[in-house]
């Protein structure tokens, strides 16, 4: 980019503001022009950024770069950005898309930060980028991997994955978000590390539901090992790459997201494991799990994939209501004798 | 088997008592006419089981079955076993078998609990009995898993792996140590069963390590997938299977040493990323810490199979005194950009 990067970012939730920190501290790094404009929703938090540099509500005392600016004027912050990371909630970003199509610059390489499945048309993030900005793969990237947001805001060392299906892409993004704390591998399996980062939320709920029953370390693992073996089946079977499921964006985000006590989802599990119902659960909790969003959208590509889900299912039964968190249980640890290479084909 | 099983298992700590439980509740569970007898080098504890049927030192007031017999005579033990269950310490192993090799009788399947290398010959513990006893991969079955002995001891749900290179025997095995609360899955991977039992100590240790430099989930999620991946080339390497390094015993027993507050490697770790020296861990510490014994012989083994394996390799440095903590954790958040898919061949 012989041009300066002028990077826009939608969003000033905990991940799209810790975003626009690293992206900041990478141009203060690289010791180049870039800079960043980052959108929020309200007025006095775009206020707070501009004045203060922090984001106290999402980011408490955090300091931010003067890098980035903030503005609550989604064309202002898109103006001639060549940059766009879109960090809105999954449900609600095509219709965003559809507000802000004629904003965006043609030619300008977009992220996604988000990890759900539209519900409805069970599409991936990247697909409804594509689909609502009419631009090609090599514009879409994917930024995923066992990425905490208030860890990296803290600058505890983080390790992320860089997706596109343009590698050249994939590398001049991965230079622009590589700050002293934040190192990006690039990675072309735009489909595996989508996968991870979406199914990991529902295994992240399994996990939750067997701390709130009380089960132990030897169970949460088996459940994450087994919880990694269905999301791979689905992953391949969509085109990703077992490799990718095995890396940070696979393993590496399911692991972080099951050991963090900071993890949405893995709370609202608890909460379900505590006996709660899925209403419940919603009402305790001000942020939103996307797991138990995403879940039944989830369960439904694997089942038109033929992919045996049997946690995910599991999980959906639970926030259905048919399944009660004893009978989940049960079904968690069968009874019959196998190859341990079958668990990998096998429902039970 | 039409005669009924007579298991002795040699070693009474935390993990071989526990064993011999599962063993007795899975007895009970099919109403055949097992038995179990322990061998506790002390009488004390032979005579606590015998009597009170506990091991208050490993296993505070968990009861034990009345199916459970101990003796602190070995020879006594083994005889007319059919089964024999090796939980002894590692780098004892060999001078042990050495002793009993006369009283093993001929045909009696013989399982290893242990997890370590040799250190010297860098041998796999089935290797040494192999070597020691002089009897057929076919007699010889490993046990590993997610499997905290605290946590089963409770009756918490598991799940295991039962590796014999003749699926025959660990479908038989299998069958006897499928207790209620523990599930056994069979595998004929003997080498990749025990590889990842190895060397989840070590990439503990370096988890450990990141705890006591106060680092987060994100830094040690990284930490534990590159730690499988180094491990996986290694049992690659050896003759083991991808598979079995992403099912129950690779990343299902890495994923519960690493989560655990109860695993000795991690807490081991802790302690060195406190700035401690391995001497003094050593000296903190009541029980010993395998990893701190099979790292060098780990190293070793990966260097004469050509794996690059960095985790390991950082973690021998701090051991050694060679590294210091700081160094270590430069090393492990490195700086040049790379494809992913490189992290499994690249050293950095």
């Amino acid at each position: 980019m012989t041009t300066p990067t002028k990077m826009a970012v939608v969003g000033a939730g905990s991940w799209g503001t810790t975003f626009a920190k690293v992206a900041a501290d990478a141009a203060e790094r690289n010791a180049d022009d870039g800079t960043i404009c980052l959108w929020a929703r309200r007025e006095a938090v775009a206020a707070e950024i501009n004045d203060s540099h922090t984001n106290s509500q999402y980011l408490d005392k955090i300091r931010l770069s003067q890098r980035i600016s903030a503005t609550s004027d989604l064309r202002e912050a898109l103006s001639d950005a060549n940059v766009v990371v879109l960090a809105v909630p999954a449900q609600t970003l095509r219709a965003q898309l559809h507000e802000i199509r004629d904003d965006i610059a043609p030619g300008a390489v977009v992220i996604s930060l988000m990890k759900g499945l539209e519900r409805g048309s069970d599409a991936r993030m990247s697909e409804v980028i594509g689909d609502e900005l009419g631009i090609e793969p090599a514009q879409i990237v994917v930024v995923s991997g066992p990425n905490l947001a208030m860890e990296i805001a803290r600058e505890e060392p983080t390790a992320s994955v860089v997706a596109c299906a343009d590698e050249e892409v994939a590398t001049r993004i991965a230079t622009l978000i590589s700050a002293p704390y934040f190192r990006p591998y690039t990675n072309a399996d735009v489909v595996g590390v989508e996968i991870g980062g979406i199914v990991k939320n529902v295994i992240a709920l399994a996990v939750g539901i067997c701390d709130g029953l009380g089960m132990g370390d030897n169970t949460k693992a088996s459940v994450i090992t087994r919880g990694l073996a269905e999301t791979t089946r689905l992953a391949i079977a969509l085109g990703g790459q077992l490799e990718t499921m095995a890396g940070l964006a696979g393993l590496g985000d399911l692991v972080a997201t099951c050991s963090s006590p900071l993890s949405r989802n893995r709370t609202a599990g608890r909460l379900l494991g505590e006996n709660l119902s899925a209403t419940e659960v919603g009402e305790a909790m001000t942020q939103t799990a996307e797991g138990m969003k995403s879940a039944h959208a989830v369960l439904d590509l694997a089942r038109r994939n033929d992919v045996e889900m049997p946690i995910a299912e599991a999980v959906v039964g639970v926030l259905d209501g048919r399944l009660t968190i004893e009978g989940m249980a049960r079904q968690l640890l069968g009874r019959d004798l196998k190859s341990e290479t079958n668990i990998s084909r096998e429902s039970d």
